[in-house]
């Protein structure tokens, strides 16, 4: 077998063998295989695609290039839930202790920010104290106690995506279906759920800029999942504007412990439900509206609030100290209703603001970020405050941050949040 | 400008502007951009094309990141000549003093062997003492003087493609029409002449697989022409066994010496007919049977053995001192008609006994090769010679080298040398 020829098939559209593609993956996380033969390689997959079994045989290679953490020690179901990146999407703070307060396992890895995305991590790193490095047994112990932990997904896992991964954010080949259904998929598989849930998030600013692309990418993954007899379930969710009114990492904090005590925004709080309920009547066996009554009584009753403090407390973290800086407020120059909030624009602002890394290895700001005043949908007067700008002490652009609100003359419809749920 | 978003772009289809082409490539050559953005660029154009106006844009930037050969110091019009690569491929040697015997001004730049491929400049190498390397001076005096000089292509005519050619070698991205196009047409608009005959090989061994992507490749070669103000033609020609009966460098030589005094292998003649009377009625401003006969009387009545005389001696080469290895006959192990005999395989098989290169800096041995007794469409008797086999020390595997003939009970039509001129 030689990669030159390997990467010439794919190039001719030919479906390639397990073989041939583990040849490439493994040659290339041992070094044999050199950068500029496998970003070539990458390329032709962008633009060739590869076929349902081609993908699940890339999700293989890459789940047994590293660790495969066994969970069986955990009792009761373990459900996963993982979103493909949205601006101010801090639904996993709120998801994960307000669906253990049900009674569900939910031992959950997840990332850093990345792109114009936030992590999960990053944001729980904004409490004083927080850990979320630790030991496998710590990890476990923990979920069996008090029902959920949070860390940072280990670099054992599935450390062939970690590489190519890093190489498709500098070539430009970061948009296509079997690269991030089986990057995706490899991390999950190799965590070791019984079940996953995932939020694929569609819109101008996402990777996925279109439903057919979306479903697409939702049926390759369920179809991993089902060669790993493992039950995936996609809730495809609009990405028009910012979830909630927090973009930042503390200030989205802040928005998780409202919506915890029955106060959070809207649409957060119905993507909560949606994805919780999913959880919850996998993992209880039951049906998904009692699953959804429960979460919401959980949401209004502070029980799912009880449990984030335990979380917190749990991996040392002290809620009473979250960062957040000052903030200025920028007013509308104009009457009008919002029909559009870039959220692409607002997620690279708050990066550059310093909540998010230019190159890997830089600190971020917890700080920083952009509280929204206004959704899509709303009237705002002239002079009436359309957002907060949370920052330490970078220059801001007045102008770059107003022109990512539309406003019109006339009221769109609002499209829905959740789009589609695909089982 | 970045180069992510340029990737992306094309990725995505779109075309470029000469700009970002322009970003893409120079920033290659200054080493700004590293070679796995490159890949992945050149990657996304094999898959989706570039329109005429990019193509010709590219070869432009290419032909400005070098020198540009100024040849108006010769007296009437230089006709250049290029093949996109053939087995057994030795046309240039008896072409070019062939033409030049007819009163046309020959300057020629060749390169050396690549891939399967053998290069013009290894071949005349196999003659003692012929120099391939000499200042711009003595070339354009040489041609001033006998009418033909043929040199190695020099380093600093688009450098840009000489650095960009390398990568293409070995990440599966030479099959491609404006790659390829832009490549041959920016070596041969900088090298000078005024008008470019182009042999393109059609064949499952060569570059274009098939007549459409041939056509394809010539359109947009003469429309680069064009641009240029350069006549261009181009001569599609059938690549499905080798041209002639030698493939190495030395025995490759002798038939060239062979066709010269008028006793060649039909198909070279025809080919060397074909594309001279291009040439010639191009320089002359005569019609190209006029042209044809001429060429055909100078074959016959030793003029243009005469010439290549005087072009080896010119470049101080010993025509008597001809590299050429001792030989061993393979014979056929049945009775039947050759229907095919593998043209590429051939190649591959020369190459491996030491008449090309694997690696650039590789010695070659001008003494190797094949020499076919039978053409397709010969009867063969059992036991009768296929093939004589010159080589070393290597070994030889006998039963690859059968393989390479596809010997039948029924005769099959011979498709014809020449498929088309597109002019």
């Amino acid at each position: 077998m030689n990669s030159i020829a390997i990467i010439t098939k794919k190039k001719n559209k030919e479906e390639l063998t397990k073989e041939e593609i583990a040849f490439m993956i493994n040659g290339y996380v041992k070094g044999d295989i050199p950068d500029y033969q496998m970003s070539a390689f990458l390329m032709a997959i962008v633009c060739n695609d590869m076929t349902e079994r081609e993908t699940i045989d890339l999700t293989d290679i890459m789940i047994q290039s590293g660790e495969r953490i066994d969970l069986s020690s955990i009792d009761g179901k373990v459900i996963d839930k993982h979103s493909t990146g949205g601006i101010g999407d801090k639904t996993t703070i709120v998801l994960a202790p307000l669906v253990a307060s049900c009674g569900v396992k939910v031992a959950k890895m997840s990332g850093r920010g990345l792109g114009v995305t936030g992590g999960t991590i990053d944001k729980l790193e904004s409490i004083a104290g927080f850990e979320v490095e630790t030991t496998k047994d710590q990890f476990v112990e923990q979920v069996n106690k008090i029902g959920v932990s949070i860390i940072s997904q280990t670099g054992n896992v599935a450390p062939a995506d970690k590489k190519i991964y890093a190489l498709r954010d500098v070539t430009g080949t970061t948009e296509s279906i079997p690269l991030i259904a089986s990057s995706i998929m490899s991390k999950k598989i190799a965590s070791g759920a019984d079940a996953i849930i995932l939020d694929v998030k569609v819109g101008a600013g996402a990777l996925m800029k279109n439903m057919e692309d979306a479903r697409a990418l939702a049926k390759r993954m369920i179809a991993i999942g089902a060669h790993y007899n493992k039950c995936v379930k996609c809730v495809l969710t609009n990405m028009e504007e910012p979830l909630g009114y927090a973009v930042g990492n503390g200030i989205e904090i802040m928005e998780c412990i409202d919506t915890l005590k029955g106060n959070g925004p809207e649409d957060l709080k119905q993507l909560v439900l949606t994805l919780g309920s999913l959880m919850v009547s996998i993992a209880k066996d039951c049906s998904k509206e009692e699953a959804y009554q429960e979460l919401e009584e959980n949401l209004n009753n502070g029980k799912g609030y009880e449990k984030f403090e335990e979380l917190i407390e749990a991996q040392h973290g002290d809620i009473h100290q979250i960062e957040v800086d000052p903030c200025v407020s920028i007013k509308s120059k104009k009457a009008g209703f919002i029909t559009h909030i870039d959220a692409y624009q607002i997620g690279d602002i708050v990066k550059r603001l310093g909540a998010g890394r230019m190159h890997k290895d830089d600190i971020i700001d917890h700080g920083v970020g952009m509280t929204l005043a206004v959704k899509v949908g709303d009237f705002v007067l002239e002079n009436e405050e359309l957002v907060k700008v949370h920052f330490d002490s970078q220059d801001i652009n007045i102008q770059e941050i107003l022109d990512c609100f539309t406003i019109e003359q006339d009221v769109k419809e609002k499209s829905p949040l959740i789009l589609e749920i695909i089982e």
